[in-house]
């Protein structure tokens, strides 16, 4: 039986998504409640995706298997009482038919808020980055087009591990949107699939613009070029959300 | 001279606004940053009024007298830069003419929000009272209505000391308004003055009629009986937030 879970977290205090030796993480965290839920049995959670240290989600899709037949709603109330509250289990879904996570997803929302006051909010501490240098809203907005459409993203992806690229850099980015919020502006990125700190890495390049540093010509010019030392540093981590994943 | 502050906290870590012995208070941590930015001057700084432990603000306003002339831009970014994250001043003005943040007040906006969904959203925890109780948002509505206009409100205060009980316990809400807000929803309150404690005691009252612990009938009746003992206990501090203070 396949257990599909829409989980939102705060990711500050925690070091990413994936499970690691000798750091708490989110996959952890939910594993670990889930055992006595499933009466002991070790349970392995699989993710639509890593997220990497800071970066919180409102809307990731994990799933994990067993034979245990447990009601979805009382699982639900079960885990949100087993975990700190800056996790929360917000849907439970039990499938017949196969599901996987990270394999059949087809798209992706991510959006990544930037604070644009000279005073940082302090209820958006940790949640937006703080642009302390003067910032064009036009610019960021022109800046943001350029990445809609199906590109080459090999200068905007890190690789995870020393020697380990992706296979295949081409992704489709179905739109790329700047929305006003309180003190800043949101951008949304939607897409068929992101690489390695692609979203930070092209905040990092669209800020750069915005602020004057780079030139709006530079995005086609640093995309031509291949070379992720083309590009700006990513954007931190904490201003960035997984917001959805889209399956068939 | 008068310098008058627009500050916001997170109320969450300090034990509310004014002194106190043996805690931490935004007013205490304020008063120490002030310090070395007046040539080692203890400087006594007066809010418009105390906030409870756990209450937060985004337009608290404080003022201070000082002989001396300090640029007011770099006042507020040294402040800044000595304060915690969590307290940021957001606006620094300099006044020739007497000002008091608290006598001089003539109306105030606070707004409490309740989260109204099964699962508490992890991004508003501290922020907002989760109510688990089957909730009518129209029932929520009809009760905010009755507590707008003037009214003796002594069944809505609490005694700040034992035995102070203010000497005129009537007050004006000029509006109770209730907006949406992702998961739940935000109550307005802005009037000209509230008593100790007064925000949360009509919370407390309009989710108890709104979550059918009451009839709409008892928010009368209790006006009526002027006695703090009728009406519900007080909503938890976290939910509200003071917002706004007026002058002439």
């Amino acid at each position: 039986m396949f257990y599909k879970l829409l989980i939102a977290y705060c990711g500050s205090p925690y070091s990413g998504w994936q499970r690691q030796p000798n750091a708490i993480t989110v996959q952890q965290m939910i594993e670990e409640a889930l055992v006595p839920l499933f009466h002991g049995a070790s349970i392995k959670l699989i993710g639509s995706g890593r997220t990497d240290a800071g970066v919180h989600a409102r809307g990731q899709v994990a799933h994990f298997c067993s034979d245990l037949d447990v009601d979805v709603r009382r699982l639900r109330l079960s885990l949100n009482g087993l975990l700190p509250h800056d996790i929360r289990i917000l849907e439970v879904e039990r499938l017949q038919q196969p599901f996987h996570a990270q394999r059949d997803a087809v798209s992706k929302e991510y959006h990544y808020y930037l604070h644009l006051d000279p005073v940082m909010d302090p209820f958006r501490y940790g949640y937006a980055w703080h642009i302390l240098r003067p910032c064009s809203r036009a610019l960021l907005v022109e800046a943001a087009k350029h990445f809609v459409g199906t590109h080459d993203f090999t200068s905007y992806a890190n690789e995870p591990n020393a020697g380990a690229v992706a296979k295949n850099p081409v992704r489709t980015l179905y739109r790329v949107d700047v929305r006003d919020v309180q003190g800043g502006v949101g951008i949304e990125f939607e897409g068929n699939g992101f690489l390695y700190k692609m979203v930070r890495n092209m905040v990092g390049m669209i800020v750069d613009v915005a602020t004057a540093r780079r030139d709006l010509g530079e995005i086609e010019r640093v995309f031509a070029l291949r070379d992720r030392r083309a590009a700006p540093r990513a954007a931190p981590a904490h201003g960035l959300f997984l917001m959805r994943v889209d399956y068939p």
